[in-house]
């Protein structure tokens, strides 16, 4: 790649479809193989993946979760044991038929999700009292046969995590699930500076198998959702199913209370489709694998004055667990500055021997692409680089904020949800809660419901559809 | 499960085999389910796999080694590429033939091992010499469709690592080959406590399309060979196979020199069949999860003596990063230190009223079982548990050592040879490296050749087999 092919991405105003798959392969995150509908999450991409997992891994931990690994695959009479269950996945997944040599006596899918495998577990495992809560999960890959598929977005094959877990009380089920939304709000919120917005699902776009179904509700540069993570209530239905049963503390044999939830690789998905830009990728500074990148300009030699800067800078920075990379390749100074844009560093430093004569730096913020030149003084490089991290992550978040609110809007009536569904965003409206409405606004309009918010429940209009009482104000929109 | 229940395993004198499931059973390390050949690795299986997992990956990254993930499929076409590799592998594959209700147009296995998914992806991202080498590494499950499977030994479904490597030269590749070898090493004598003999595999025991597989032998406390790893050096047999080329310096058209590399989950069945005994699991302090627990004795209530001083203790241990937990649940005291045993804690602690009031307590070491008598000082607690640690993980290297050199055996003839093959152990003879006499070996005696150890090639005598000059002195044995 030269610097002209580096620079070489479609404007997202023009093709957004087409700027997001130029980004996602021009920054190195993924490639294509022969396996289709599959995509090779490549070391720059993967090591995204790794950060956020990292961070979520010790959230679950703290609050008392504990990994396991369940089989890959599911025979098919275990996946049809939950009626519902089963009605929402088997038409998408992929069948075993055969091993070695001979066919198998039953076909096995590969999970698209792991509840009923849970289920098999937790009725061995759960007897008393005394076996509860379990707060399980585990970090694995699934698979979903998508027909239409993009990388990180909607892929056969998807790295995620699932939660699973267990309660002798409703009351407390409800509380683990809500806690762990949050939990999901948290990482959207501060790592991936994703402004989410969080609600209940509709009974129509819940979890097959779910009582309630808690989402996040990310909105893309271009308006459109692309929902971030999912949190269910899961009540008794699997555990009467699957005949779980335990002694509670009255010696009576009786159901635990279920929850699931899981987020996936598509966050990243999020991350670029939310802070992107013309030149590629931008990576808040708590999950970007490389925060800064040393571009040294024009030759210098080993242990002269330049290279001595260049790695002091380096060791202060490691001191302050700031990742960084110094780019001592051949390329010319222009395509490196090209090509730390588009991998989306959020920080990069240029500095060569005449800037040093003069006792300078420069440092480029990949957010604002604004340039601050700093004296070459180690100590106030890395003083000043700690705080335009923070100043980035933060400047991220807002920018997502103040461009999603502006896409919110509020109709009334059939004439204003119209003129709303034809601009970018989600429209709130105080449905009725029938779910004929819910379908005319989606055939008719193409939104799909996205959540019905916590908060913003106070006021209630009339339905814009059947104009009678509203019942739940309500986000549409068009989604991934 | 009782007290009685716990303690109730298998004597591994009397059938090694079922003390052995026995084993991973009671200890919670694994679970069955209705998928045949696949197991649950429960949360106390799964952390110690955890552990190993961050030690290891904090070893290839220091290495300048890269993660990322690559499909789980490999269409039929792609697995045919490399003809000695489809010959070892398509026999035990599972084949996925149909997504979501469709048959598939060509039939993909769930890969057994990565190679030609890597090759193809370095065909692409593979041009010129400035992208040598490529250091990747992946973390992943294979699906191998064996007849009869053992918990961690041998199963369907393998939780592993697999590194895959690129270089410009062959002498990096064979280095590289090595490097990764003796980062097993350190993995397994250091934090593992495996004793194991590192050497070359003979032609015949190789990986399907490698030049050279090295591999880490250890020996089972039955005297049973478990191979715990291997690193090969694959040439440019898949390279050439994959057209994989690249610009030398010299502007010349040539293939790339490969390696692969891989361990797995089959390392804690070693660790258990090494370390284990009559009471249960035997856990290295380095990978163990839990590395004290701490009982108390006898009722106890919040802020008395005794809770404040088992909290201190805890506290301290903490600050020391020595994991622990208090097992203040209502069962007895007996059965907690059952439990306790079976689970392979490196080391209790027990405290009760009554030995507060004499100001001692006492330390069980997992390894020997000795008692300690401590003065109930947390200073002095936490220093000789620091100690004991230590002192536990090198204790049970050098027991399985002795054990393990107890049953290495030397063979000059074949009388000989058929006397050592009753015992447990390896053989070690002058093999003349022809592939008759090794199989002659294997099928009169039972024994495969285990490998050709780097070091003691000095003094050879004559095949115990065929009486013509030995070329190799090449460890033989029986194996999981």
């Amino acid at each position: 790649m030269n610097e002209k092919q580096v620079k070489d991405i479609t404007s997202r105003d023009v093709d957004f479809a087409k700027w997001y798959t130029d980004v996602v392969k021009k920054a190195d995150l993924v490639d294509y193989s022969s396996v289709k509908g599959s995509m090779i999450i490549r070391p720059y991409g993967y090591a995204i993946w790794e950060n956020i997992v990292s961070i979520l891994d010790k959230m679950f931990k703290d609050t008392g979760h504990e990994n396991l690994q369940m089989p890959m695959f599911i025979p098919e009479s275990l996946l049809n044991v939950e009626k519902e269950h089963v009605k929402g996945f088997a038409p998408e997944v992929a069948w075993v038929t055969q091993g070695g040599s001979s066919p198998l006596e039953e076909r096995m899918c590969i999970r698209p999700t792991s509840e009923v495998l849970f289920c098999e577990h937790y009725k061995k495992i759960i007897k008393s009292h005394r076996d509860l809560p379990k707060l399980y999960n585990q970090w694995c890959t699934i698979v979903r046969w998508e027909k239409v598929t993009r990388p990180f977005l909607r892929s056969r094959e998807i790295l995620w995590q699932e939660g699973h877990t267990m309660h002798a009380s409703e009351a407390e089920a409800r509380e683990e699930t809500l806690n762990m939304l949050h939990i999901y709000e948290k990482l959207q919120k501060d790592y991936l500076a994703l402004p989410v917005l969080i609600g209940k699902k509709t009974d129509k776009e819940k979890f097959a198998g779910a009582v309630e179904t808690y989402t996040l509700e990310a909105m893309m540069y271009d308006g459109v959702a692309l929902q971030n993570g999912t949190s269910h209530y899961l009540g008794q239905g699997f555990s009467k199913a699957f005949g779980i049963e335990y002694l509670d503390k009255e010696q009576k044999l009786v159901n635990p209370y279920q929850t699931s939830w899981g987020v996936s690789t598509r966050m990243i998905g999020g991350i670029i489709m939310t802070h992107g830009d013309d030149r590629g990728l931008v990576l808040p500074p708590k999950i970007a694998p490389i925060q800064v990148c040393i571009i040294p300009i024009g030759k210098f030699e080993e242990n002269d004055s330049l290279d001595t800067l260049i790695k002091n800078i380096r060791q202060e920075l490691t001191k302050e667990n700031i990742t960084s990379i110094i780019d001592n390749s051949d390329k010319s100074p222009g395509f490196k500055f090209a090509e730390a844009e588009v991998r989306g560093y959020p920080i990069r430093i240029e500095v060569g021997a005449r800037d040093l004569n003069e006792n300078k730096i420069t440092v480029v913020r990949r957010d604002t692409l604004e340039k601050i030149t700093l004296p070459a003084n180690v100590d106030e490089i890395t003083r000043k680089i700690t705080y335009l991290l923070k100043d980035i992550q933060d400047n991220l978040y807002k920018t997502a904020e103040s461009r999603r609110n502006s896409m919110l809007y509020t109709a009334s009536d059939w004439d204003e949800l119209t003129m709303t569904a034809q601009k970018p965003g989600f429209t709130m409206i105080s449905w009725c809660g029938d779910e004929e409405c819910e379908d005319k606004i989606k055939n008719d309009l193409g939104l799909k419901s996205r959540c019905i918010p916590f908060d913003l429940q106070e006021e209630l209009n009339n339905c814009p559809c059947c104009n009678k009482s509203g019942k739940f104000n309500t986000y549409f929109g068009k989604q991934y």
